[in-house]
């Protein structure tokens, strides 16, 4: 029994990364590009490596750290790509790590693909009724089939064509034996970002896996762009209609890491904003600002910075968090939050607080803080969340909850507070949010979770009522 | 660094189990089956089950008992199939473990194969054209492609149409939510037999995992013949137009478990005939018999019997041999067969010996087993071989040495003899073989590695010249 | 290949844990407490129960969550006792996990502890002169022997008779058939916390131990002080003579979790103020403070506080470090400080920086982390100590370098800023760092690596010239 | 869920190994050597290694290749000794492992023990009311605290006298840093064997193990002899005053690999010839006599001699034997003998069978394997045991059964009979055993789980009444 400490949490479904180099070792950089990206995906990595005519993947479920820790894949080769993948329990299979690795027609491919397909289900059952099998329950078997069966004559015409019968978002990175080619959603939904090492390119989705293998970060990948690195050279091309921009805002909430820069827009900076307007929304005074450690950090400085009131450490972290053991029996008592978080007394102690975090989801979690800093003797606690509430599921490549266990779906602010305990509960505006973010245009973003808007609309059986969930 | 102590060894590719029954745990039995034919492939391990909607497989590198260590597939069902492989170094990658496992139009299918496909890399190449994806090397991935294709209405009738397509040996036991289905080819190169359990059905490659689960062997699944098991009890179908049948002899020779019945033959009395016509044959005298354990015993057995000449234990086989820790530098030394066999001293001290093997591949082995015993005191060394010269690459699911490789293919038994070191060498003749067998005609099996002559054909590509195993 | 990521820190060499409670699962209250002490120890971990007549232990290599993956001793009991420990590199091997579990005249017995005998060699020498023998390197083991030898009728004499013999910093749990207890050494050196969980007793190295398990601190184990917790209930006893307190200073500086309190000292207060001081005594003046995280972070907040310039998150350390894999060849490479951190562009650039960290061991960590703020944009980089310089080695259970790689042993202040590259350099001073810790007299705790005034003097070998490490 | 297939048999409980030479990897030679040894033992392995200064360890639970799959010890070295255990369920734990590594006054020693000590209760009692601690349960660590004890001067003269106050069975492996020490006890009741392998020497339980490394058996370890071997050369001292021998005669009868040669007697020939005598003592006729494989073969084969009745195999054991799981629920359905064998119809069908067994524990297994070659349609099946009814435990290094659950305890034989559901059974009389065995005098061997007469008396707390095995 291992108890899933991420259980109230927004799941980032997937991190990738690509490098194309005749100087460097490619799967080693990959391994250093996905450790970067590891909070984008605990559950399973892989990386696929070329050297021009063979092809090999290493995946397996567990930690970058563990999955590799027999070594990597034995390949010397000038291309690879890497993924890391957070599911939802029901496809927590080794069938569904990726990247995958095929063989077709036009030799070999490997694809790894982050993001969530909206006409997956579509789509696969028209490729079943032409014949194709598959073996995965991840949206890359479907891409990589599309690829397949296109009549186009070059790897790039041929997923071009694919990308054309795709909705939804998607980042991809693709290896053939000679080519890494990196797309982008014409919404943009999920990140992508190219960097220059030596001679040599990198793909990543946060630009922080550049940082750590010494990449130089370029620019984005654009919505709607796809990126051809051969030894010729960098190629750009454009596929798909002109769409919506429609980048997801919470990565800038939550989903990204602070020290990543997202099309031009510092992470950091605009959870350092956030906070600043969710402090002069609220109006709130009170002795100490603290966050709930590490999401809520960043906007927790932003909110003592605008009103004046001192940030002090409120909450630690446990920092081995992880498939920690626990009995059955002990799934009953309230375990969860004591074995990830603990309550600094002194900081807290006979003090007013304004306690941040990025999000609630269910709001068990907050529930469960508000409670233990009230027993290390907080006088008032008054919970700023630096996003707006959360009242509609993501169907593009988040794991949250099903709709009716979004708490904001089925209760007013005032109910929530009551829920979870605060003495009183501000959530961000969906303006004040948008005005946080000063690099993208707030007509470039989702915000669909908050209000319904969903840029590349819904999965066709969801619309229709259907699970959230369709190949599970 | 392991040592492979099988590399001068014919290798069987594998084996396969299914079982229909309400009435018992079809996982952990199919879980006893693979145990009993584990000797068919030690490589990978795998059971899929269903429960008439779910579908589940759980597979790995590994012996049966190694894969299964944490336990079986949860999914509690009615049906389930298992699959043990021993393959060539190369296709050695977890991708190829089975059963293989996919979603098509019509449902889930699981399908586990044992033999070898001659035209799977046709089929594959022309799938791909049709804009099939290959995950795997193995040949059901071909398969379970052609029957997804398929224009038929049922699932008998997909299954038949595709196997009118594939050339070559398979026994396949596939599953569908509802259906367990066992197929042997036209020309039956591979054993497959049929077992009641209770009010439930087995399939088993040999007899003798029927016995392990105790269930009665009611008959062998004919060349040609589909067996479709369902609630509705069993149907047998023919397909394909009917081929002289051709199961392979090295069934009896060397792969089987003697214990097992295959085609009604005895495996065991068919070696100790081999044995016996092997002392015909040859004339030879000597003081004692001795066999190389284990395969070389039965027929040693009947050399004895046949002359007269005590049957006594001349070497000792380590019973923990597997995957045995070896230091790069001790590849060098001559410890392969120390750690395998030992000579018992009193047996062969001073003693003229007549030594029974089953066949001979590349030689090297026998060659020091000869060494071992004079060096034990052995004062004359006679070889007897059961089986005719190996002159002759198989291409039905046997992964015999390439053609250069074997040594009848490129020497005289003179020069064999010389080349072990024995005092005399024996082979079987063919016509011996033959009427060792006398439940089988003999003109329905396959004797093509003694003789060249292919029931099925042989791969278009290796026809013309290319190299033996295609999608490696 | 793994790569040490601590390789440049002070290391805490052990946590302890203790529970004696009829109303709770013993075993897993100690697996929870070893998990809050996690950051005490993380090379091995082991829990021992006894139900009153058996006793059991498991130990293994890794994190506790590792070490139990497959579940927790099987035996039920009322009492139980924990470690986690961090060795030096010698000592890593299986065989010295803890606790120990021994039998003896007087039946079984338990032991761990957390610290480091000055006269362990000589004990050891005089034991096996004795007769004794070793089969760890461990100090546990001297101290079970002298319990076993000695004379006195009671578990309770016997130990105070072995704790007159033993020198040193120690902190031990011990646990007989029916009793636990617990033991801190005259000088108090290491933290020991009394606990109370309903109807039963806790002892732990930190309280955020208790914490995690829910029970109250009721007060801190005193130096000399021996508590013994029976059904009969709780019984204290002194034993040696009177020693002067020196409570390890370090423990506030930087070993301790910051929620933790210790001798009724906040540790999260004291890192506070250190910051606050430090901040007076330095003067500086610049854009921003940020810490090198996590454990700059307080004194960094407080540096904030008494300044008033504005603290920013400049650095983020990757939360998945642990045994990540390196190859050979990438050792050379400046590969570690980027694993572990990377600087917030945004909060950086353009900035002149006070950065606060809590010590410096051999400066080569901070070298890397002033480049990597420069190369992010950062104008000036001011460097902050939270504690004065480390000129000497540790003898009481903490494994600083040996001298000669102390920096600060062998370069002056000027020196060592001009090998780290900042643009300056503050170490708090030794009387700043006294006033920092208002709750503990500044007699009452040992500086000894910064003054080189040892309150318990050094291992014999030592003072003579001889290596720090004796036993390895 | 593991189904220990080896209930029903008695078990010895180890393998020693050790090995002096300046030319050879002594790690990798013991590693062949424990390998050779396997079926001495299978639950733990362990190689100890010196280079003169360093002694290395490295021990596990599982068989050779699984404890060493990730290496051997990496100290390069000139001596190393190894162990192969079998252990009771109680003791079946990692501390038990073997060879046992401590330090005393005189340095490092290291010790391996196969046997088992009447009066290590009362040494161990002895040496804890002297302030001894233990940390195992294995006889070993009483020896290596008797030799750390001694007064004496040189490591021999320590062993020496530690050697007078042990009683019971035990040949030991001892290493020192610059000694190799084998030790057989007064009444050598455990074979312990002499090798020489280029310039080097080697020490084993079994002659199979000198033969895998290569090396010459030189003689046997006489009893109450101790050889010291160094650089000087070796020297051989006896110890203790002179008893009566008294080799275990089931090591003859069971335990030693056949083509072992122990005390100068081949295993193989004293099986034989106690199949020989067996079929002159019982006077059977039938059509086959068939063995219970592997251990009753060579007695089977010797019947078959002596009565001219044809030997064939009628039952195949299963060589995947090993740790199989199985659910929990299986255990009560008669699983256990189909694991492990399956009758050949072709051979038993029909027939009236002589099945040949070395001896009856329990009696269990006997039965199911009579019934299922009832069931294969032998139509009569005569047992014949190749030894005496066990009726009493032993002392000496083997886990009978406790007495009560030895068949021929409680039972006479034709009750015995009836419980197997055999036609006929017989036994070999004590006679018959003696003169089975020429090349050992009879008065020279232990028979006493046969006839009472226990050379080196039991342990007292046995006499008294007491539980067979006092540590657990
Ligand atoms: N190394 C890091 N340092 C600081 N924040 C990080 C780091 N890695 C990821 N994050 C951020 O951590 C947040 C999630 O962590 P946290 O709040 O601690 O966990 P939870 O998922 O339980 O909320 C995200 O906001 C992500 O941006
Ligand atoms: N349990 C068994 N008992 C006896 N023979 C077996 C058993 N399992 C498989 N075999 C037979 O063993 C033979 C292969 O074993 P063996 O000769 O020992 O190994 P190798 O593959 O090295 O020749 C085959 O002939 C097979 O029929
Ligand atoms: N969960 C935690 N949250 C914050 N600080 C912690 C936590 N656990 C331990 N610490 C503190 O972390 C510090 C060590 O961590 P850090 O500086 O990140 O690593 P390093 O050992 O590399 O310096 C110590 O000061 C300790 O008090
Ligand atoms: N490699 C081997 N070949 C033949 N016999 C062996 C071998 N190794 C051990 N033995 C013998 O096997 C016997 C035990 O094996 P067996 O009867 O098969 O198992 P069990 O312990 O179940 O009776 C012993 O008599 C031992 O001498
Ligand atoms: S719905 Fe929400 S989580 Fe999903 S992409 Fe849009 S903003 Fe992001
Ligand atoms: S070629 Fe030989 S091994 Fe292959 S099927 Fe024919 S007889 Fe069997
Ligand atoms: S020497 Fe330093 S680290 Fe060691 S106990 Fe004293 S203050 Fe602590
Ligand atoms: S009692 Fe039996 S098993 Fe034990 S040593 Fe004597 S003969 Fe051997
Ligand atoms: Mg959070
Ligand atoms: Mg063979
Ligand atoms: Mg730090
Ligand atoms: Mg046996």
């Amino acid at each position: 029994m291992y108890y899933d400490f991420r259980a109230d949490k927004l799941r980032e479904e997937c991190g990738v990364f690509g490098i194309f180099s005749r100087h460097d070792d490619v799967a080693l950089n990959t391994y250093w590009g996905l450790y970067a990206l590891q909070h984008r995906g605990q559950e399973s990595a892989g990386i696929a490596v070329t050297d021009g005519s063979e092809m090999e993947v290493q995946r397996g479920m567990g930690l970058v750290g563990e999955v590799f820790r027999q070594g990597l894949p034995a390949l010397r080769g000038h291309i690879a790509i890497g993924h890391v993948r957070y599911s939802t329990t029901g496809s927590s299979l080794p069938a569904n790590t990726q990247p995958l690795l095929v063989t077709y027609s036009g030799g070999h491919i490997s694809l790894a693909h982050n993001g969530n397909l909206t006409n997956a289900h579509e789509l696969r059952q028209a490729l079943e009724k032409q014949g194709s099998v598959f073996q995965t329950s991840v949206d890359s078997e479907v891409i990589v089939n599309l690829i397949a069966r296109s009549s186009q004559g070059t790897i790039e015409d041929k997923i071009k064509e694919s990308l054309t019968r795709i909705k939804g978002a998607y980042c991809l990175v693709i290896m053939t034996e000679d080519k890494l080619i990196g797309v982008r959603d014409p919404h943009g939904f999920r990140p992508l970002c190219l960097g220059r090492l030596g001679g040599g390119w990198v793909i990543a989705s946060e630009s922080c896996a550049l940082d750590i293998v010494g990449a130089e970060l370029v620019r984005d990948i654009e919505p709607g762009e796809m990126v051809v690195i051969s030894d010729a050279g960098l190629k750009s091309e454009r596929f798909g209609q002109k769409d919506r921009k429609a980048l997801c805002v919470f990565e800038y909430i939550y989903f990204a890491r602070p020290d990543s820069i997202i099309d031009g827009q510092s992470v950091y900076e605009a959870r350092f904003r956030m906070g600043q307007q969710l402090a002069r929304e609220s109006g709130l005074a009170a002795d100490i600002v603290i966050s709930v450690p590490d999401s809520g950090t960043t906007a927790a400085l932003g909110f003592s910075r605008e009103t004046g009131i001192p940030y002090a450490e409120g909450l630690i972290k446990n920092r081995y968090i992880g498939r920690t053991f626990i009995q059955p029996e002990q799934k009953k008592r309230d375990l969860g939050v004591r074995m990830k978080l603990n309550a600094v007394r002194h900081t807290v102690q006979g003090k007013s607080i304004i306690m941040v975090d990025d999000s609630i989801v269910r709001g068990t979690t907050s529930g469960k803080i508000v409670r233990m800093l009230k027993e290390a003797g907080a006088v008032a606690v008054h919970m700023c969340v630096s996003s707006p509430p959360i009242g509609f599921p993501c169907y593009y490549g988040i794991d949250t909850a099903v709709r009716k266990e979004l708490i904001a779906a089925t209760k007013q602010v005032e109910e929530i507070r009551q829920f979870i305990g605060a003495d009183s509960l501000h959530y961000l505006s969906l303006d004040g949010l948008k005005q946080s973010i000063t690099n993208v245009a707030s007509d470039a973003m989702c915000y669909a979770c908050f209000n319904c808007d969903y840029p590349a609309g819904m999965p066709a059986c969801t619309a229709a009522g259907g699970n959230k969930y369709v190949f599970e």
